[in-house]
């Protein structure tokens, strides 16, 4: 793990913490995606999720670019973010639908005002609005937006799902097995219910993204996007500002990082309407990108060997920056954010369902019996290969 | 409202956010304390809550404990602060079992590290089991554990609720009326599910109360613990050190202020199981304080006119700032978290079963039709009079 990632205070994959959660219930299907946990109505065809994440530091991002342009509506994709982290966590266990949600706003009010935040809770019905038409119904619960200025430097977006669902419509990682392939969807690109171009970030590797990308003269300029533990030379220490093009594409640097993080939803959806047993498995590749897959399964090598190419945005922060090409897959989706794990037979129907959206869709790999007894990942690209 | 605690960045009716959010669902019964929405289910008899709160800027102050003493065990309370802020809300819609939650926790990995985090999940579990005892079911349902250092400068602690109740179960808020009386419970003293003497403080009004009171040397010392954007002189501005005894007490300055959430659970469990019919209401003085009350019921005015004597630790706040009494009022529960509103004859009842639970209770006041038609409220304590 790079030095200079683990000085900014992240860690891809959060050793510390997973330790500290270790002794709390993994619920009732020990291999899923989330815990699931009994149907509160006792009702034993049922579980339910609850399950919470954010934007993370993308916020800090679009405060920079609110200060920049005085344009309020910078604040509103935070709140796609903060739901598709869960959303599209949530998709992996089978959920696509009767979701219930509530957020968590912590800000400092000297900074972010009444008018910011309405811009982030009109985000949220937006977004809303928008999955309803696709059948992906999500219920706003209302929420708490604290004033904790002495805790949250700018603005932190977080939001927690409630999903009841039937155990056997239950999606779960067990169930991947040697002769899988992967059928990657694409994180990049716009889809049919995509306003513009996404340039894939997701809401992971957003501190990495942000620092190795950005000018040093934000340092100065927005001392209260970062934290003051970071050394100077890590703080904003990349080539772009804000507004300059991300190199082979047309949007501004920033913009492309701040894209709101693509959900799949309508396409699972529709996925699982019509082949839901098709599914043997699948993830979102968040915390940990594409070695996020070995934490699922039981005994097996996940091969990787025909990826998507790598992204532009994904490719200027590698070529910007000493994170070397091994750990750039553990800290971004690289490409696709989505993995469904499957019959070789049935991978042409994910990849056709997936275009009928407008997001590219390909088999990125295959499953094999691990010969050790312990889940691997071998990543091949560009004539590299990296094994985890 | 005055200009030291806005310039602190927080405001204690949050006039902004309130405007913000205001266009959002009201859910099924517009007058209860929370939105309650349809159950998941779809049964009618049915409704739903789910509900986020947390720890606010407590968590800051037992980051110093932490760092004066090296005990880990100063971030395990700030757990239960983070819950009962949700579940004594959720108390007053009247659930009080089968409640499902998660939490989303975020830190500055360089200074909050997975030992501190393993503190607070511990915290958690531990509240959990104390109320199981009590007949209170909390399901702890995992959560997110954020490295947001560019974020949040120590550490922030939230966490949502879901439940699901009964709606001929539901305590609504506009079923107060004049001729009821105010039944308070108190917020400091020793509960018998309690385990130190716990002075009142709740989860709200922490950014004031640790400015007002701790002693200045903590700017330097520890300048994480404060938004650099609160002028240097009302940074903590207080006389005492953090080791200090309160007067009036046998607890330090810094553990009387880091007193854990009180809940009220048991005692609302048992008042509602033997006479639900007999509460018409019921209001979680939190943000507001005193004056919350005033959000709730139809055309009423609620006279408070035999409060608690001020607990030592809010009477300290008043002693050693220039927060006048109409305002300690607004931002501080001043001796009583959970009110009741019933009918003269019913008072006894609440009383009675507090005080089985060690915590004090009687009659603050009462409630009449008000002139106007517009809700008001009045207080009337040590020879003065408040109108809000």
């Amino acid at each position: 793990m790079s030095e200079a990632y683990l000085s900014r205070g992240v860690s891809a994959e959060k050793t510390d913490v997973h330790n500290a959660v270790k002794t709390l219930d993994k619920g009732v299907f020990k291999g899923a995606f989330c815990t699931l946990m009994p149907d509160p109505t006792g009702n034993e065809e049922y579980c339910s999720a609850m399950h919470a994440d954010g934007a993370g530091t993308k916020s800090s991002l679009a405060y920079i670019k609110f200060k920049e342009t005085g344009d309020y509506t910078a604040f509103s994709d935070i709140a796609q973010d903060s739901m598709v982290m869960n959303l599209d966590d949530l998709l992996c266990v089978g959920a696509t639908e009767g979701f219930i949600m509530s957020n968590t706003i912590g800000r400092n009010a000297h900074r972010v005002d009444g008018k910011a935040i309405a811009n982030v809770i009109k985000g949220y019905s937006a977004f809303v609005e928008k999955m309803r038409k696709y059948g992906v119904d999500i219920t706003m619960c209302g929420g708490e937006t604290a004033d904790v200025g002495d805790l949250v430097q700018t603005l932190i977006v977080d939001s927690t799902f409630f999903v009841r669902m039937r155990r056997d419509h239950v999606i779960n990682c067990d169930n991947i097995k040697a002769g899988d392939v992967i059928v990657g969807f694409a994180s990049s690109g716009q889809a049919v219910y995509e306003d513009k171009y996404n340039a894939g970030m997701g809401s992971n590797g957003l501190t990495a993204a942000r620092h190795l990308l950005l000018s040093h003269e934000y340092a100065s300029k927005y001392p209260e996007t970062f934290s003051n533990t970071i050394p100077d030379a890590q703080v904003y220490c990349g080539n772009y500002k804000f507004t300059d093009i991300l190199p082979g594409t047309n949007v501004t640097v920033g913009d492309a990082i701040l894209s709101p993080t693509r959900t799949y939803a309508p396409i699972v959806k529709e996925i699982l309407e019509a082949k839901r047993e098709a599914v043997h498995g699948m993830v979102h590749c968040t915390g940990g990108g594409q070695v996020k897959c070995k934490n699922f399964g039981i005994g097996l090598h996940y091969i990787k060997d025909n990826l998507f190419d790598v992204p532009p945005l994904f490719k200027a922060i590698g070529e910007n920056s000493d994170v070397g090409t091994a750990e750039m897959y553990r800290i971004f989706n690289m490409g696709h954010r989505l993995e469904v794990f499957c019959s070789p037979e049935d991978a042409d129907f994910m990849i056709k369902t997936a275009e009928k959206y407008g997001v590219e869709a390909k088999v990125v790999g295959r499953v094999e019996a691990s010969d050790t007894g312990v889940n691997k990942v071998t990543i091949k690209h560009n004539g590299e290969e990296f094994n985890y």
